[in-house]
């Protein structure tokens, strides 16, 4: 049973308490926020104690620190908890700051201890079966992948003011997932994006809609599409074309009924977003970590994943503005 | 917290002991079984005691019995639960013999305890869908409903012996359906059955085939097709014609994956059998039973629906046999 | 080059102008109605002449007779054409009567000219696939078989008094299509009719929704679903159930375009009545005529063969009546 | 009517002496091809003379020209034609080579007689209704457009040699339709592409697989992805997300059949190549042609159209090589 500690008492963290609690090899033991009525309302949902981060991460009863606390404050979080000689599984991104992250990266890596990257839709029961196809080879050898990635509806500015823009926000999701079902990193990426939903994301010098281009060294092409708005649901869709065929990951859908009527042949939506669509998805990523921990086998995403993946979004970044491909080598 | 009693401990019991002990209102206290391995098994699994079935009933700590036995030992245990005060939850069928159900019910209905049957499809979410959908008239009113009920592979001989036949053992379920999205019973039955797959169940005195054809007093039809084996999976689907369009309810399909090669465009299979498809609907037909108990409210499936869909499987037996339509009323 | 009298002007006669026309192996040399105005807009239309029905079947010009007048008068139109010498292409049903028919059958069988009964669905292009299909076992031996015809409104109540009723007017395509899939005849037939989608066609003493179940003397089951208005278009479909699997005809559509909305997720109705889901199938059952003429082979649908059908919609308007089981070979 | 000459013999203008011939107001009155003997094939199949193309465009007779010869030589036919005064129906590209395109422009734009390039997937029933739908605003204000379009198989490479590339070959039909569905042309495109299919292609010169962004001035966002092979056939896909929604034209298949064994759930595949895909599309464009020469009206697709696809065409191939964004501004 592995004991944890959980920094954040937000929306996402209320997801993970769930996991926490629900994975018969975890127990949540406390939690901490910068806000410490929210802790104290989540640690009294979870019939745990609300503590300080700092406590959380001295107790020595706490066999691991679950950081889901804002982004800006992770690779400091990752570097107390490591010191402190705990596992530590991190939502995403590891940093805002690609340089802050590469120097987490280095005061923590002697220490050899458990570090894992939430980028919990590799763990999608379709993600997964996907990457399993593909690796049996199933449409031959791949060409060219596309990911679709919408979410329902915008953020509040307010958000968008602190997310670190749609890059190291939304499309680091799409890059992780490039890394997952490819095995390795592109060569380059080059971006298009506008903010054509809402002319004040472009105040904020952010886009809300972009198509990065990503090319492999052997000629593999990659087409990532977001958008901070579809009206009808999370749109979460995959196609991989292959030598010898297609896969493709369907939207999940809400339930399995069709009305036809007059109007037309009427099926349901998507489910509404990332809570819903990816619940089987964060239990399992979770069940991950606490199996790693325990069987001492390597985490399935590392801190090197999640650099990997902030690079990425640094280059997509770089190339919207200059309108041009940029070598990911250069970010690396 | 309710504190259940389990009787029986063998496939279907050890899914309502995952329900019981998952649901934060229920707890499982003890089980028992005929073979007393099974329960002893079936305990050390959800720490619970192994006991027999008399102690278990009549234990005062114990507010609810789940009769999970064998089908002929139904009534007797539902009387004697009910004798003991208990609330209770007891599996489909209620029994073999639709006289033997109507003593029970006019043994036990003095009581007014809560007793409830196990129909668990009413409880699944694609269906109860249907039915809200229906009942808020969005496709009118309804003229003609189909349920296609297969199942994956017929069962052992062996269990085909003691199941009471096709209409007791599987049609039963969609007679419920027909009950529960019609909120009333049919006029009339006629049934047409074969045995195609096996000719060893002929032998038995049983079909493997079947399409039953219902009649209501206002003239709306419902067909029911019945198959022992669908080489695809289990086939759940449902369908209601009414005078402003149609409602579907597909299979539920075990993942969103299509792949197209040249041999074709090719998406995955139904999910295989009742303990997958209806996972969620086992989940909460016993929360619903709980909620019930606690709040004191009517259970939405009584022992008068469990008899109901009993007489329409006599019904049926009887149509098959003499090749004519049946009135119900003469089974009620 | 076969030179065709169309005797008729009507809706369908209209249809078969145009695929006679269009064929490059046959000509539309003149049209004669009941109506003498309705032939010569006919003819007007597709350039050929105007005449009475007698003088059409006299002319030594003309090689085939095309039979599109009401139903009433095909026998009789049939046996004078034959004896004119001429080949016979003639609409379903055979006729009203079955008595009737039988006759045509004896006096005419002697001629072994070719005649040919139009049940357009054997030639459209989904449809033969299944056929295909099935016979080449790609679901192992066949088991149930389904069939779901309805139309999209109910004709007006004065076509349905000629019309022979649901089960010679509407049903008699699927007792065909039965007898296509399956090669050969059912053993018995059971029928529940209602009608509930418009009072009037009761005091008709017809039905506007049924069901048939048709049983082979091997076991094989058949379910034909009827109704006379699918508010969302013609609903044609059917699916067979074999040992190894499921094969289904899904509708054709009107385009394959999806439009996700908030609203759902919609795509578009079935093709809205029998002129454009069998456009191909009316164009390709002519060609087949044409073929076996010029070929000398046997016709496809021979008027043996529309005799079974009206047979068997003898037998489903008994059964219904009856509420029981018919013997198909009391009606043979 | 309308009298035709056909300049060319091989296997796209057969596709259109089909469509001259069955169209009732046009006539096949002539077939010249570089190789007589394809000419005199193709005349004698359609009953018309094969000749030369100097006399075919001389013929006082003749009304319009129909231009399906090798690209190299279209903008001379054009010049030619419309000196003697036909209506012209050429063939997409207008030219290999922008500047001689521009130059035909010039040169026949006094003349002010009806040209139309042939670019065919306008008339597909799909992508008008597509079409339609947008401009109705149907999901709102368009934002992102998503072009998939993959041939089945590369061509020889003696074709790829000859091709102009895939972007003047292939992609020119998906930036024809960018500018149909968006009604006016993009600002800017970006492009990254690959020869990983077949590294001979590489080797001319070309490239089988590429993903293009266009990018509007208003910050609609468009991306074209293309392959020289798809194994499961001609995938001809399109959406667009739009403020309130999403519009999705699917494939094309080749019958509505499903197949559900123990292997899954498969369907029919895309229609093979273009012949199939868009033979109403082909039919459809010529009824247009034919439409506009005879009402006097403007086609719809004008020179100007088919220099703008070449334009944008040119532009990709640049901006493949560069690695950056290029303005279409340049190419104009």
């Amino acid at each position: 049973m592995i004991k944890v500690g959980l920094l954040g008492a937000g929306r996402i963290a209320g997801v993970h308490a769930m996991s926490v609690t629900r994975n018969p090899d975890s127990s949540l033991v406390a939690v901490s926020d910068f806000i410490p009525e929210n802790a104290e309302k989540l640690a009294s949902q979870y019939g745990c104690s609300a503590r300080n981060t700092d406590e959380i991460i001295a107790d020595p009863n706490i066999d691991a620190v679950l950081i889901a606390t804002s982004t800006d404050t992770h690779s400091e979080l990752i570097e107390q908890s490591v010191a402190a000689g705990k596992a530590v599984f991190c939502e995403k991104p590891v940093d805002l700051s690609l340089e802050r992250a590469r120097l987490c990266y280095s005061n923590i890596k002697a220490a050899s201890l458990p570090i894992m990257i939430g980028f919990n839709r590799r763990f999608d029961p379709n993600f997964k079966a996907l990457k399993f196809a593909l690796d049996a080879g199933e449409v031959g050898k791949a060409e060219l992948l596309s990911i679709t990635s919408f979410d329902p509806a915008p953020p509040p500015l307010a958000y968008i003011k602190v997310s670190g823009g749609l890059f190291k926000d939304m499309m680091i999701h799409d890059f992780d997932m490039v890394n997952f079902l490819f095995g390795g990193l592109p060569k380059s990426i080059m971006v298009s994006a506008s903010s054509i939903i809402d002319k004040k994301i472009s105040e904020l010098g952010d886009y809300d809609t972009a198509v990065a281009t990503l090319k492999y060294a052997d000629g593999r092409l990659v087409v990532i599409k977001n958008s901070r708005r579809a009206a009808y649901g999370y749109d979460q869709r995959i196609e991989i074309l292959g030598s010898k065929g297609l896969l493709q990951v369907q939207n999940v859908v809400e339930d399995d009924i069709i009305k036809s009527t007059e109007m037309g042949v009427q099926s349901s939506n998507p489910e509404y977003f990332f809570l819903e669509r990816y619940k089987a998805a964060y239990k399992k990523e979770w069940a991950a970590f606490v199996s790693a921990v325990q069987m001492k086998t390597t985490v399935p995403i590392t801190l090197a994943d999640g650099i990997s993946a902030l690079a990425m979004a640094e280059a997509a970044a770089v190339s919207a503005k200059a309108g041009s491909e940029v070598e990911l080598a250069n970010f690396l």
